[in-house]
């Protein structure tokens, strides 16, 4: 087991990794994934390569735990909740949709799930790092709407948020159609129908 | 533009093409996406390689018009359709769930969808020539039924299409679940009870 660092040396490490992530993400979005390098990941966070090295084996493994480390802030909020399940899925769908249809967002998300469709190890570590955590903060609010009767109970939530978030995704990683504040809202409305306690 | 071919060299070039398409399913079942060569289909169909070369410019080209053409076979026939929406659609999906779990059919095809997600051109011809018609043949299906009352006037047809398509696609491609007959069933009821005529 590693020894616990001290204090310091930890604040110092978090502070390293977050200027690593910030860099990535940064540096991602002006270059392409193709040109990202971790020397420039380094130069850019005023890091030694050796720092990046030891946490971390490829430019492909840095940029999944810097889009993990965002992920986790979100996840740790949870989606809004106001007692009004459409109005937050809306709100945070329509977000979503701004933040796939941003280039400097897109370029690096795209390559990884691309990457991932190769290669079985990382596509596994994609969805476990990043896809699963946010399908399960819509698990969780759709959850928390049938607790308060919005949706039905009895219903397999996973499938349910599936229902939602997949039609979403594919749009994006296909280049099936575009991802407009119109069609999330029409997808909620459609999906939440479907989940509405049957009378 | 090219002279019309007789039609005797017209039905050998039929003979030969679908003697391609099938060397190159039975093969990259066999031998897996990375190891398929030209030489390889040309040598189990029986033709010379500059027969492939005359039509195609690449392995992943031969592949997707062969999976095109069972596409186009399946799409001409459209779904079934006995006047009950659900079990029609439950029959189709199951199909096709067991067709995505066979290692032959699958590899090959998730070889495909990858190569796509690194190539644009290559994903749209994926999307054009095999996503798209699937899912027409479900717009089609789901209109019928908004003819016949089993579905709600007014309802977004593509983006009902999409809940039933996306969730299951996504599943087998970035593996986060199994597809099994209970999941289609699960799936095809939720979707039906928001596309249900509304009381």
């Amino acid at each position: 087991m590693a020894q616990p660092k001290a204090p310091d040396a930890s604040r110092r490490s978090e502070r390293s990794r977050r200027a690593i992530f910030d860099a990535a993400l940064a540096l991602v979005g002006e270059v392409g994934y193709d040109k990202l390098t971790i020397e420039g990941i380094a130069s850019r966070a005023g890091v030694g390569k050796q720092t990046i090295y030891r946490w971390w084996s490829s430019k492909a493994a840095v940029l999944l735990d810097a889009f993990g480390a965002v992920v986790d802030e979100y996840d740790q909020e949870g989606l809004p909740d106001t007692g009004d399940l459409a109005a937050d899925l809306k709100t945070v769908l329509r977000a979503t949709a701004d933040e796939f249809n941003d280039a400097a967002w897109q370029a690096p998300y795209r390559a990884l799930a691309a990457a991932g469709a190769n290669d079985e190890e990382l596509s596994r570590t994609f969805v476990g790092r990043l896809m699963e955590p946010g399908m399960r903060v819509y698990v969780d609010r759709l959850r928390a709407a049938q607790e308060t009767g919005e949706v039905a109970t009895g219903i397999d939530l996973r499938i349910a948020a599936e229902m939602l978030m997949s039609p979403f995704s594919q749009r994006w990683l296909m280049r099936t159609g575009e991802l407009t504040h119109d069609y999330v809202d029409t997808l909620v409305d459609l999906v939440l129908h479907g989940l509405r306690p049957r009378d």
